[in-house]
């Protein structure tokens, strides 16, 4: 008779494409064997009872920065933990040289096996990492990264031609240790993309770009600073327009047309934004480009935050209004959106001017979200909006997984696929704190707000992880080559 | 211990928008009730070997017209059983009031009942209807087609304005039975399906339409009756020119721009109609477009057909040039092909002059399909272009399953679907006959061609009714409420 | 020394394109033959004292019906009376067989000579005609118009596929007395005079449009004589309301662009029928588009006339909104409108019910309006809005004579040039009543009105033959024939 | 007795939008003072007979470098000596702060003074001056260089980001001699100018733009410089391809719409950059965008160029393909392009590593083309092509003098206007040299090209100072206050 190792029963499953299922899921040696209509007497090993809950295919954080503020090894550890609260059970880290993260330069070919060899037996989730080819000899290495590192996309920060990350200075070339990073850097980068995109038809290889244009920010980060009538994070959006975050989508859509590279168009954080990136979309119809938008740009806005004071929100692009967090709403519901993620990295209360800062340019950008990706999603998106619950694992699993080249293996609920879900309880309401998202991180801006809908167990591979609130021990988590 | 009516073992399940996965199904009842990595050893009444195969959910033919020609319950019989050699499971047939058909007006409460009567019992696959409100008191009757009868999908011919089905006579009125057949009565048509749409948001209600403009076919038929450089097939494409099409769709999108519903364009033939299509959605950003082709747009030119003579291939819009095949076949690789479909109408010789015939204005239009929609589909988009198997799949099952209000039930493979299967050897390779189509038309526009990819077991509902070309003896097909 | 017939001297003189400049005009033999700075002491027969005056070139009334209602010759006597009391010197009316006008059919190789014959004489103006073809017969006598008549331009009229010309009747064939008046015809047209233009680059042949959709325009007549909310000149503009414009430019625009002809949109009498002609010169960037508007529906709302009562001022388009009024001269600040002409049609008030009546549907369409061509837009847009001086002698005179093929002789202040002019008072304020008019009509849509700017003097070919609202006896007017 | 200080008799006129006419000119004080049928016999103390040529208005080249390589005292009467060659008889010249010219920064309150001190009393024909404002404190003096100076446009080098004149040197900075010189001071600079338009509506207040992106331009640079197969201008093309001019228009495009300024895209040199430029304006239907082109880029082709040898040739942006002449000739007959200019830049062939020198990146860009401005319009425009005379007269005369708000005075032939005239015979054929020029550059990249249609006599402002190759001895250039 048919042995498993887990089952999950009694759930509604929640396939992407789909649509929602009663089903049960047989488990062995970590990947979906068996879904059936009934399970509850079959036997195995460790049983998960999903009764009145809804199964999600495990979330794909896509945009995640693994040790970009804190040691690399400490960072997996912490914060690949939170992501199980929020049910993900893969994160896409983004790796470059240059200041933070390892704080230095050198070839991808010395450095990658390090950072996998730094992080290797220290995830609780599975992970891949993206990476940024800084100068031109990392797009040299780029067939290199796809075929035997399993690499397949690559980031162009557009606003490292004028600034640093938080920018508080214009010493841009220090930060990126790199001699030109500019457009015809991106050129380049998107050349030899599409070039090895040509020989690997099967794939999809990809550029992933920040769009905020510097030359633009340094104008209105000057204005910003000299207006005595906007601070903290206002001020902050003020000085990042989302003109800027539209000149720098222009620029780029100009370049892929001119190589046909597949696009990613990251963090999209406004109204202005998005719009613009879907008009390119329009203009250029054989563009292949996935629009994505974090969390936070959906569920927080300037003027909340900084009513409760604090530098916490600090994040690039700019935390904006409330106004654009119905436009990129909408368009989730448009389909506009194709992936959303949470841009998680653990930036300290210390990194950002300690607590009660008020200074906003020299602290640092970013904070973690990646605990409360399905669980905002659920209750900004499937509670109070109306967004069926099918289109927001589509949104955080499925479709970051067949952007990344993940899909089969993640994103989705099939016999042969890893065995990666959260069980979730749509009634489960929790107010939000800094303990409840279980990252080193030591703030939270999204704490207090009542959300209503988590995981009570996010399973990696077949193994429960993550159960009611307790992370097990062990760190199962695995590279993923990509492709 | 588990027990099941039918296993389909050993062989690869292509699940839309999931992928291609090694996997068992097991039926109870009619629906999949199990998928996993192996149910060889379970107990089951009937088991179906698909080893070596590959596992296709049945096709949804979501354009057919049972009846048009033929008396509608011997077509029935006769063009689904067509419909099991071609994969196919379900299909979505036009019914009109008007001339042929039913040969009558009056209202779809009197008549819609009468139609599901002849047709109930006869059927070997389920089945739908789309309608087409051809009267003002239609249109009153579409609130209660949706929800009391399931109909979701609502037609117009635009070219019924000024001629008959065969263009051969422009007594439009007498053919509709119609007092304002007209883009009047669309926009009629589109407000009350919006109306509809915007009380039900869960449903897609959507209006269909046969997009060719009367006013130019007047005046291009006239041109080709007069050149006498052209014949047959030719004659005809020339007569209703692309342009024809991109006229009438561009007119069809500025009237859902306005009304706001959802549209479905059919059997787009031309790139130029194709072009138009995309254009239109690019324009209108927040229009939702389905734009449908069929097999025979695909995979047939007039000059190779004008070359073996006779007018079985004279069908509407007309068959147009390699070109053309190769341009919708770019649309169906770059995504602007939403639904494949057969436009399967049975119609016999006699009704196209006779063997040898060579008028072609007096002629028939239409042509039976459904039972070539997975294999030419498989031999000329997955064999001879590379298109992947589960993007047929989603051509020709999902997306029509979803455009038109079966997906869940229809359109995929997940626990809990009608287990309606095509169980497809990829290598088997067969020359089209008209026996071999198993249809009562007495002659095929395809014949001759060589196709390499079959059914060689079709299961509805978890039956197998069609086996190596044996057909089963009893009609399971059942009435499929859309919704 | 140089004598001149007559000299004007003292004034600005308005120069389209060039400027106003401070000038005498010295002619000769009906032509000017000098432009001076002073001429005062010149020997002339006739000496106009312009001083504190402006000079502009006599207005181009491009849009005119002679004898629509009315007898010809007498129409022609009159309403070219009226023309001058505007600023009128030429007018190019529109005729065509079918019902009104001579209410018959026929080629215009015999009717057009009966129709020069029985003007001529008569007209106080130079005139000109458009004319329309109705008849395939027609359409093959354009080359013969272009070359022996001096036809360049030709009219559709969308709506007569539908309807009669007070939408009184769906007869339209009865109407227009010809076989297949539709798109297919329209398309014919276009054709034939694109290969007209092809032949003659030194004309600008081109086909004029009168944009509103039949289909559609029975749907909302049917809507708004049903709707008790409704009356009078709103009722008759929720009839044919601005969607039956977009309609019937989009359609215009794809015929033209299949065939590249050049087009005219008539009247475009609301915010979203002149948006739509933009956005079509847009995505067409090759397309030579002029587009008009009228005075009435820059200067009239159907609120304030019906608040006055009488359906004196029904017309097709219909008068719009206030807020459309705005929209057109937007449009012509912005040069989206090439250019402004008065649609006159003397129609009594007997045609229109009777004063008093109420019935919009019976009632005749059009009144007079070239009396006030110049002391409008003068008014409206040059004191009100700031539109240059400049720029309304664009608008009314050089624009149209370059349109319709007339600019050199007409619609400039150039040595050479036809001595037509209007001598003008900008600071003359008069409030508009019939009478001033000196038409035949016997009410006027803008009595009431107070309007600064008029003319004093109109001279046609150096004739002052309108004089502070005297008229001069004979009818100097002659035929005009363009390329 | 009328008493004229000039007549020129017997020609005809061509005047912009208004056409050929036969007429004489009168001038006095030297302006316009009548234009007649016939002036033989009037007063006059010089005649200039133009019996059997073309009276075109005196070409204002709006795009010019005087004193760029060379003494600006020297140049001004050197070159402005060459302009008198083609009919020119206004320049607008660049002038800038920074390397080359003065070679130095400071504020425009300062340097312009002393520009115009310098060259008054030097120039043969009128002049005025775009300037550039290079620095924030130059953004300042917008509004007093307005009103007090009368500049009214304002140029930005899109490729001074990254490189020098010669792109030898990628020290940018010392090049500019500014702090940011980037899109952010773009945009500073179109918010500044677009605040002063506001203010000042009857004024046209544009921004200039050299559309090269410098950031790409670094890329096909480095790769031009390696690839063994290009050499010379063929080189310098490469280096400097179309998309560096494509990506820089979508650039500005953006900031214009943002900033809603008026823009002049300079010396489009490319079907792409044409192309480009034409997209921007339907995309933003509001936008007023001049697009010009220069003789050069009409005329020359560096397979030509280089099939003759010699850097002479070399220019910002370079030289294209016969290709690309086309298509700026097919833009000419479309209207896309609004002006022709030379971008006169008196560039020794020292500059460019003297002759036969063969190193294509130190050399200098630029040459001299004011001597052959009508001429080459002629001889390739009307003659060749087909353009008519009045166009041409528009493209370097009307609509440079509107463009840049000299109209009126300048651009047409009208009573009132300076009597800048250039009497044309347009059957005269010349082979070009250096020494017919009458620059002080010692060669010329238009040498050895047949050329029909050249003044006989350049009149500015009445005064015939160049007759039949001689020049007059005074400098009677006064400088033109614009608005």
């Amino acid at each position: 008779m048919t042995r498993f190792d887990t089952v999950v029963t009694g759930g509604t499953l929640v396939i992407p494409h789909v649509g929602e299922v009663r089903g049960d899921v047989g488990v062995r040696d970590g990947r979906i064997v068996t879904l059936a209509d009934d399970l509850s007497r079959a036997d195995a090993d460790v049983r998960v009872d999903a009764s009145g809950k809804v199964v999600l295919p495990g979330a794909v954080d896509s945009h995640f920065h693994l040790g970009i503020y804190n040691d690399l090894a400490t960072d997996t550890e912490t914060e690949t933990t939170s992501s199980l609260v929020g049910g993900v059970t893969s994160v896409i880290s983004y790796f470059r040289t240059g200041q933070h993260y390892l704080n230095r330069t050198g070839p991808y070919r010395e450095i990658f096996p390090e950072v996998l060899a730094t992080v290797a037996g220290r995830a609780k989730v599975d992970y891949a990492f993206h990476l940024a080819p800084m100068t031109a000899e990392h797009i040299g290495e780029i067939p290199w990264l796809v075929d035997e590192m399993g690499v397949t996309s690559f980031k162009y920060y557009m606003f490292y031609k004028g600034f640093n990350l938080a920018s508080s200075s214009a010493d841009a070339k220090s930060y990126t240790m790199s001699e030109n990073y500019d457009l015809g850097h991106l050129f380049e980068i998107m050349e030899a993309v599409a070039a090895a995109q040509a020989e690997r038809p099967g794939k999809r290889l990809s550029v992933s770009l920040h769009c905020e244009q510097a030359e633009l920010m340094r104008v209105f980060i000057e204005r910003a600073k000299k207006d005595p009538t906007v601070s903290g994070l206002a001020e902050y959006s003020a000085g990042r327009p989302p003109l800027t975050e539209r000149l720098a989508i222009e620029e780029a859509g100009v370049l892929a047309d001119a190589t046909k590279v597949n696009l990613n168009l990251l963090h999209l954080s406004s109204q202005v934004a998005l719009e613009t990136a879907v008009e390119l979309a329009a203009r250029y119809p054989g563009m292949d480009v996935n629009r994505e938008v974090t969390l936070h740009h959906l569920a927080l806005d300037h003027e909340t935050l900084d009513a409760r004071g604090g530098l916490g929100g600090k994040v690039n692009p700019p935390i904006r209004t409330k106004r654009d967090n119905e436009a990129l709403w909408e368009g989730v519901r448009r389909g506009w959106v194709g992936t959303v993620a949470s841009d998680h990295a653990c930036c300290m209360e210390a990194e950002k001017g300690g607590h009660g800062a008020t200074e906003v340019w020299p602290a640092q950008p970013g904070f973690g979200g990646t605990a409360l990706l399905y669980p905002v999603m659920l209750s900004e998106g499937v509670h109070k909006r109306g967004i069926p619950l099918t289109r927001v694992a589509e949104l955080v699993s499925a479709k970051p997984a067949q952007t990344f080249g993940l899909f089969g293996r993640k994103g989705t609920i099939a016999v042969g696929a890893d065995a990666d879900l959260a069980v979730v309880d749509m009634d489960l309401e929790q107010v939000v704190t800094t303990e409840l998202c279980q990252s080193a991180q030591d703030h939270c801006p999204f704490e207090g707000e009542t959300v209503k809908g988590w995981p009570v167990t996010t399973l990696v591979r077949g193994v429960p992880v993550y159960e009611n609130g307790k992370v097990a021990a062990d760190s199962p988590g695995q590279y993923l080559k990509r492709g």
